[in-house]
């Protein structure tokens, strides 16, 4: 367990204050897990005040004692009802708020309310996008996070080598691997930040299953067990000559990396074993056009036209009506963060710091989907480097 | 994995739209995963739109041809744009709502707006409340979901008495229940409908850590692998004579069940015996009150009264200063269903179809905690039935 030290979250707080000035607003209020964990190192419920200038307050409902151990905050105040929050700002010698940022983007309306309730003559504007472009430059701090579960879920791939057998389910596979990670300290949760955007630890699913399309912004989708939660692994049996993908989220404490390989016994078919290559290719693309200033836009323009050069232009990252418009996404306490390598984003630009996963992948309906995915950073001096690093050969058992 | 029959889905709107009526509402607009599940049988992304008369029509942005194969409903239309949602109402001889309800509790900010835009002139109001009113009345075929989901819960708590050894970390326990869950079917995911509420499978710790305040709306809370997501199982070892908390959420096709038992090796103290047993009266006591027609507020208050009595005005429901203020939750596709067993809902009454965990439980603080939930469900002929089974006595390895 690591505590985020002092210096990352004065650091993270203070760069935000740069953006608030910048946008014209005299506060922030975060109160969403993710937010809060990044700009105070805990989850402890309350919200946490950030004024345009001087120090954040974190007011804490519930565990005022646990937020104060777990948070490298100065100011960490008990709070008990909302009605206090004007009192409290006084108190540290601070006005009302004229213009206040809120993250509307997951906030719900009868919470938020609650909010414009205490600030009547205060206007409100949505501050995920300033909050968004802190968050997708990492620290050295956060990079060795990542690293830590790269290493993770290269474990995770080496038991999926081991346990693999003809016969056994998707689940009975998925079990084996997320009882591997959680042993290695896997925190369970795996956060997205889209609405309604449930996930489990991974996508892992073979053969024909590999290619059912879900409603979840993914380019590959799965049955799951039941139409409660209808992604990822289902009961089908794994057979001899089809892909075996599995795609997982390792975790270490609370950050987030994603890789995809692929794996099937006896072999698959010349023509995934090509697709298969051609995501390679498509990979290698990436990194010749993932520079610091390109815009996020025209690396996943670069991709596509290949891999539309290449055949794919009704498969490429979803069955043809089911196609997803991004190849990659940001990744760090969330699965979706900035930067995100779609359709659109032409004047969001990659800059060093930044991490992401990419995952070009492809899916033939009735046969089957293919496809690699590895999380990158766009490191100083080095260049894009590749923080997941298991082998990325097609594994034939 | 079973598709919600038809008969269910209509029984179930009609229910709604007979609440609508009474509320004056023209139209209520679902989008939120459980209710989506509840109303369609499916969570393929997009929205339900329910008039206060007829047909519903579920229009799906990804995937359609899954909707179709996975929900009952009569109408389940494609759908891309938003602003093609009056078009699609007049297709099917809807004229455009003046009075529409949505999911206000958990439905963003941002999103919202986009509901808004669409239907200019409408006044917007919270459906929640209806939604709860209907999903809080289980059916036959909910039951037995549920009566599934404590067979799937019992088989965690058999494996816990398998698998406990003297130095293994809550951790190492947490994996191995988790593992045993999953491969009968849990689908890993469990749903909280709070904002922020996030929860894994289960809350399982040990000694001085079953007694860890945390920021959850919880009794217990557990310190958690990282501040990141800090409840449930840590890297504590178990030791003889101290309590093992097994608190579990069983889930079969979508609907849980929540249980704990306690586990010891060697035995606990006179004090943590005498409560375990106190805690055992209380649910007792919870017997005798909870009637068809007893306020939720009353049975809170005969059982914390009782509490009381009995000497744990400090302890119960959680530590001093983080004492909840309820004992008990419904539950179904989520763990915070109506009714609450709790402070005030002095208006709200037991009905025959409820269904609702109880947890009385108290905690020392730097000794443990200990207590015991069940899952009960009031029948229409029988009264009060428990749904989960598993051996009440407290559990000496």
């Amino acid at each position: 367990m690591r505590i985020t030290p002092r210096e990352e979250l004065d650091y993270r707080i203070s760069r935000l204050q740069t953006y608030m000035a910048g946008a014209g607003l005299d506060a922030v209020i975060i109160v969403q897990n993710a937010d809060l964990f990044y700009f105070t190192g805990t989850i402890q419920s309350g919200n946490l005040y950030v004024p345009v200038e001087g120090d954040p307050i974190y007011m804490v409902r519930k565990e005022h004692s646990r937020a104060r151990m777990e948070s490298g905050l100065k100011l960490v105040v008990p709070f008990s009802s909302m009605k206090n929050i004007p009192g409290i700002l006084a108190d540290h010698g601070y006005s009302l708020p004229a213009r206040i940022g809120m993250e509307l983007d997951v906030v719900p309306v009868a919470f938020f309310e609650r909010y414009r309730a205490v600030f009547p003559n205060a206007d409100f504007s949505d501050a995920t996008p300033l909050i968004r472009r802190v968050r997708m430059i990492k620290s050295k701090y956060e990079i060795h996070l990542l690293q830590d579960a790269a290493v993770q879920v290269d474990k995770v791939h080496r038991r999926a080598m081991e346990v693999i057998r003809e016969g056994m389910t998707d689940l009975e596979l998925a079990a084996e691997l997320e009882f591997t990670a959680r042993k290695e300290g896997h925190q369970g949760l795996v956060r997205m930040r889209s609405f309604n955007s449930e996930l489990f630890y991974a996508h892992i699913f073979s053969g024909t299953d590999t290619a059912v399309p879900a409603y979840v912004d993914t380019p590959l989708g799965g049955l799951g067990l039941n139409p409660s939660f209808g992604q990822g692994a289902g009961l089908k049996r794994i057979e001899r000559n089809e892909p075996i993908i599995v795609d997982f989220a390792g975790c270490v404490d609370g950050y987030l990396v994603d890789q995809t390989r692929v794996l099937a016994i006896g072999g698959i078919s010349d023509r995934l074993r090509r697709a298969y290559d051609d995501m390679i290719r498509v990979q290698e693309r990436m990194i010749t056009l993932a520079l610091p200033g390109t815009p996020w836009g025209d690396v996943y323009e670069g991709c596509r036209t290949l891999a539309e050069e290449l055949g794919y232009a009704d498969s490429f990252m979803g069955s043809r009506g089911a196609q997803v418009s991004f190849i990659g996404h940001g990744i760090g306490i969330e699965i979706d963060e900035y930067p995100f390598i779609a359709r659109g984003f032409s004047e969001m630009v990659l800059e060093p710091g930044m991490v992401f996963a990419f995952e070009p992948k492809v899916v033939f309906p009735g046969e089957g989907a293919i496809g690699i995915e590895n999380t990158f950073y766009i490191s100083n001096y080095e260049g894009l480097k590749q923080l997941t690093f298991s082998d990325q050969e097609l594994v034939i058992l």
